[in-house]
């Protein structure tokens, strides 16, 4: 293909390819002082066999956030999954064929009554899943503390049915981070609140190899991984708004984006209108208690930079409204019906999910077209 | 199949049947004292020709939110299709594509720029296209006001070429009204002004036949329909809880509900973890600024009862946190992990949007499973 992106039916997801390789470079980079350090992406952003197969050209393990993903990833030659989710009864039969099928997989939970359920499950027979005890260490969802009696009783029950793989900790409030400081500080919260869990469990006797940590803030801003036998990221492919307002790269850095026509004005107010709503940019605000909020997302032209302050303002169904984030005034004839932009999105895994492929290019010129997986 | 809705994988979009007829039976029943009054449902939020065929069993006009709805709609016997975004110069090839294939297809434009921009398409030849002038009647986003000059350079541009078909108007501010008064205001709004904008391009001796006004607030609640030819609503199908907050039906009525399976509890602070995050949900928070803020969605039983209190207050992708809508103490023990639950969603049309197909129940019982289309 050498298609022009004006060529492309609008709304469309586009991914800069040179920006997505750069991204994984980068993280490659950071973790390149910790050899023995497994590096798991996570495909929950992409949903991309041709993503996944550019972060790891040579294969390796993968975690996903749906079962779908799980089988999907498994039928395109990636073995070794992590579901990330914590699992519930209902879901042990689907995993269990997966691993019938040859897949390593690899499971999470968080309580006793679920650690004797899966025991219960791989007594009567089946194939062995590996499963890991999920870690709160900051206060952000599910998990139990590092210091909490329980962790021990789920791991009693896991390493009598010799399921016991380790711990896992994924510090999702290092999303509210706002300084260097408070990068370094979650990161270390990850790494310290995860290796005290693995120590308690392996000081009762069981042996629980495995140490995963990670966030896109915390595994690029690692100092230290001692104790850490591997690191689990997502959105640092793609980057977007939240992760530049959380200071983990530049808007210059996000490799995903909508292109959009211009469909009309409203010259009174100063509005640019195009046709990617919501459907195209997902209902994702997340920049919206930030320092710098992002509306729906950063305006920018056909090669990818920034206009200005414009940024989408509101979104309809099929709608978006374009204007100045402080309101000023605009020479719309700049803008005219038929011409199209790119809006850099708030949330890379919120945004890619509305769409059903990728629109590959290098500046303006279409390389390929990605398909992404959806639904569970 | 006689499957029961505990046979099903989680997270799954429920469609009650019961529900959903109900719900197309009361818009039959408000719009039957004007019969000469054409209805024009919008496919945009249900997306599925299974719940076409239930809203217009003998056929009928439709409105679509994509051009990909309106070749999936027309592919499936619906032939009066009104494409209810504003056209682009870009789109007009694919439009005369399916006008072609023997669709009567309507479009909407707001500007003289795109009036010319289609009659000189039009005017290269290919099959008619019939044009609607969209009308602003409350600020809400597009159109042109009923007494702008613009209205008839506009008019004077279509009626040239043959193409002008009338007036629409969409009183999107409508989801603001709080009382029946504003429910009755803003449908009178809507007919008033599109009507004084149709007089205007009548009285310069342009035909206009068509009136089109319409959301599901106003449809629901208008007195009076004097002048008008043509209601259009979408989200009246299924309801949702911001229709609930408008005042417009009870959580009750609301036909959509996302299954969920508890994954987990995090006792200390009252939560119940889930597997319906937003991916399942979507992002919408569209009763945030309401007098009752329903979080991600109001959490109901299995036969699809509200219990307590319970709200779905936080989401990340595939994890939500339920809890007590002031924080009250659970019993979590009412909800133990492998258990399910019943969500109503904020906003029928984007939390439909996340999900591929309807399982479609009468209480508990599965009856079908209707696929719904995505993308442009």
């Amino acid at each position: 293909m050498s298609e022009h992106l004006s060529q492309v039916e609008t709304p469309s997801l586009i991914l800069d390819l040179d920006r997505l390789d750069r991204n994984l470079a980068r993280m490659g980079a950071q973790l390149a002082p910790w050899p023995k350090v497994a590096f798991r992406p996570h495909m929950k952003t992409a949903k991309c066999v041709d993503v996944a197969r550019r972060a790891l050209p040579q294969g390796g393990p993968i975690m996903v956030s749906t079962l779908h993903e799980a089988e999907y990833f498994f039928g395109h030659g990636f073995d070794d999954i992590l579901y990330g989710v914590g699992v519930s009864p209902d879901k042990l039969p689907r995993i269990a064929r997966l691993a019938g099928r040859g897949a390593k997989i690899t499971v999470i939970l968080d309580s006793v009554a679920m650690a004797e359920a899966l025991c219960g499950f791989l007594a009567a027979g089946g194939p062995p899943i590996t499963v890991l005890i999920e870690i709160d260490t900051d206060g952000h969802r599910s998990g139990v503390r590092p210091d909490a009696p329980e962790l021990l009783e789920i791991g009693a029950v896991l390493s009598g049915a010799g399921a016991l793989g380790g711990v896992l900790t994924h510090a999702g409030e290092s999303y509210q981070a706002r300084s260097l400081e408070d990068l370094h500080a979650y990161a270390e919260l990850e790494r310290s609140g995860a290796v005290q869990a693995a120590e308690r469990l392996r000081s009762a006797g069981w042996a629980a190899p495995v140490v995963s940590v990670g966030s896109t803030p915390t595994a690029l801003f690692a100092q230290d991984l001692t104790g850490v036998t591997e690191v689990r990221a997502g959105v640092f492919m793609f980057q977007d708004l939240v992760m530049a307002g959380v200071g983990v790269c530049s808007p210059n850095d996000i490799a995903l984006s909508v292109l959009t026509t211009v469909i009309g004005h409203q010259a009174s107010r100063n509005w640019i209108i195009t046709d990617a709503g919501w459907m195209a940019m997902s209902r994702d605000r997340g920049t919206e208690r930030q320092a710098v909020d992002q509306g729906y997302g950063l305006v920018c032209d056909m090669a990818g930079a920034p206009i200005g302050d414009l940024i989408m303002v509101s979104a309809n169904q099929e709608h978006g409204v374009i204007a100045d984030r402080a309101g000023a005034g605009l020479d719309l004839s700049a803008f005219p019906i038929g011409s199209r932009l790119r809006i850099l999105p708030n949330h890379a895994c919120a945004t890619g999910a509305q769409h059903g492929a990728y629109t590959v290019v290098r500046g303006e010129e279409i390389l390929d077209r990605w398909t992404r997986e959806r639904g569970w």
